[in-house]
């Protein structure tokens, strides 16, 4: 098998690996050009402008991400769950026969409406994959994050939680943010937990948002712990809303930093962790070519 | 008794109403000179300009709201709960002795977090005289939407909702954004229904808001309707954490609009709606100006 090039093409950001037959990790690349900045008709260019150097000697290019939405290079209609790792692989969308091709994200109906990833899909396997598990269940914290069910090596539910997005709308848009510091100050581990417990007694986020203010109004909690605090709040409501039960165990994916908060958080509800970084999406492409290249 | 002033001096706007000895509103006025746009010091002349007329013959003025909050024109120091009427009519914050005075706010501790209204104590002991109540469950809906429970005409609990706040974040500010319309569509009372229906089922509002998305993305509710599925999400997540059987009775007191919003949720829940308007305020003011003049 000949050098895979690797592309994780999200809404604001463009991450690309040269990985070697094996799999191993020869080079990286990351670049703000999200689908968002990307004109309609300038995906191709700036592909070439970006990993044309990559692309020699007829080498195969797979995309996990947006690029697959309708504001992306290519749609790739969603494959619906319950879905395995050979229902991705097998309905890329070809931008390039043989050449370059995009994952296909997945939907799912519950409760009577739809949810929607893209990207994620392709972590999930690539976990699995890193860990040798057929069953799971794991979490993809974010902007949107992602609760994921895996069975049979097959994903059987998945939902999405907007945690990163409605701490950002608190700390920078709400009442809130005239209490908080403008400059994100440390971590604040403590202010953190004092918000996750806050969270998993209480009634509710729309209700326990406002103990941001209150307790800096009465002076229980200084300036620079409040972000944290709120944070606390937040994934604290995501993680409680998730019916685990003590003794469960999550995979997380993501950056250290926020897999340690949700590992903190966890820990509350007698849940262990098993923490997978983000090279769960070269995992799951590489894995991808591994069946095209198979007979 | 001699005419009374009225105000309700709140962050966004100031509301001012000329009572007869009876009670009966003989003129109102309505300014947007919120405590957020008067600088300090600058009160008195504010307060002149709009009401100076008003306060001829040594006239009593009364004040509830924000206006007693520590960036208002006196702070009010807060009353803790339970409190009852008798309570804040004998803690008035007085600017000129005898002639002008500020209602104060209330106080909670819950769950180890304190809670705090301002202005809505003084609607609430309104209404119960309005509706002639000794014991209710109140709401005051809003930007921070207040639940009030009422015990022998003593406020023995309450808890702030920043519901109509995440609304207009999400609306505004959030990916959701993207897929409202601009503009402010008719209200549309199907959707808001789908929406308080959905919240209802689900798991939180982390998780059902990215519904608003996917059901535009999935071709299932047309852009216009989404504001109001949007609005049902987020006041059907506040009503479903307030633990109500069927058939308790809830005293909702604001807007006709947002009123009949609420009464439209609560009946899902098996509720009924006693609707009370914004003369609460007037009618609560009225009641601490008579303890005053009686002996």
């Amino acid at each position: 098998m000949k050098p895979l090039l690797a592309l994780d093409w999200g809404t604001t950001s463009l991450r690309g690996a040269l990985l070697a037959a094996d799999g191993t990790v020869v080079q990286e690349r990351a670049l703000p050009q999200g689908i968002l900045s990307v004109a309609a008709g300038q995906f191709p260019s700036v592909f070439q402008n970006a990993f044309g150097d990559w692309m020699q000697d007829g080498r195969l290019c797979l995309i996990a991400g947006m690029a697959g939405s309708q504001q992306g290079w290519r749609e790739a209609p969603y494959c619906a769950c319950p879905a395995g790792f050979g229902d991705i692989a097998a309905r890329l969308a070809w931008v390039e026969p043989g050449r370059i091709a995009i994952v296909p994200g997945l939907s799912i109906e519950a409760g009577g409406v739809p949810d929607v990833m893209r990207g994620e899909e392709t972590q999930v396997f690539g976990a699995l994959a890193l860990l040798g598990l057929d069953d799971a269940r794991l979490v993809l914290p974010g902007t949107h994050s992602k609760w994921v069910n895996v069975g049979g090596r097959r994903i059987t539910h998945f939902s999405t939680w907007m945690s990163g997005e409605f701490y950002a709308l608190l700390r920078r848009h709400s009442i809130l943010a005239r209490t908080l510091p403008d400059a994100e100050p440390p971590h604040d581990a403590d202010a953190f937990m004092q918000g996750v417990q806050h969270a998993r007694q209480g009634a509710g986020l729309l209700h326990t948002a406002f103990s941001t203010r209150t307790l800096s109004l009465f002076r229980r909690l200084p300036a620079e712990a409040l972000p944290s605090y709120l944070s606390g709040l937040v994934i604290g409501e995501e993680v409680k809303a998730q019916s685990l039960a003590r003794g469960d165990s999550v995979v997380v994916i993501g950056a250290p930093a926020l897999a340690a908060c949700y590992e903190q958080a966890l820990a509350l509800w007698g849940v262990a962790v098993q923490p997978v970084g983000n090279q769960a999406t070269w995992r799951g492409l590489h894995a991808i070519a591994e069946t095209l290249n198979s007979p």
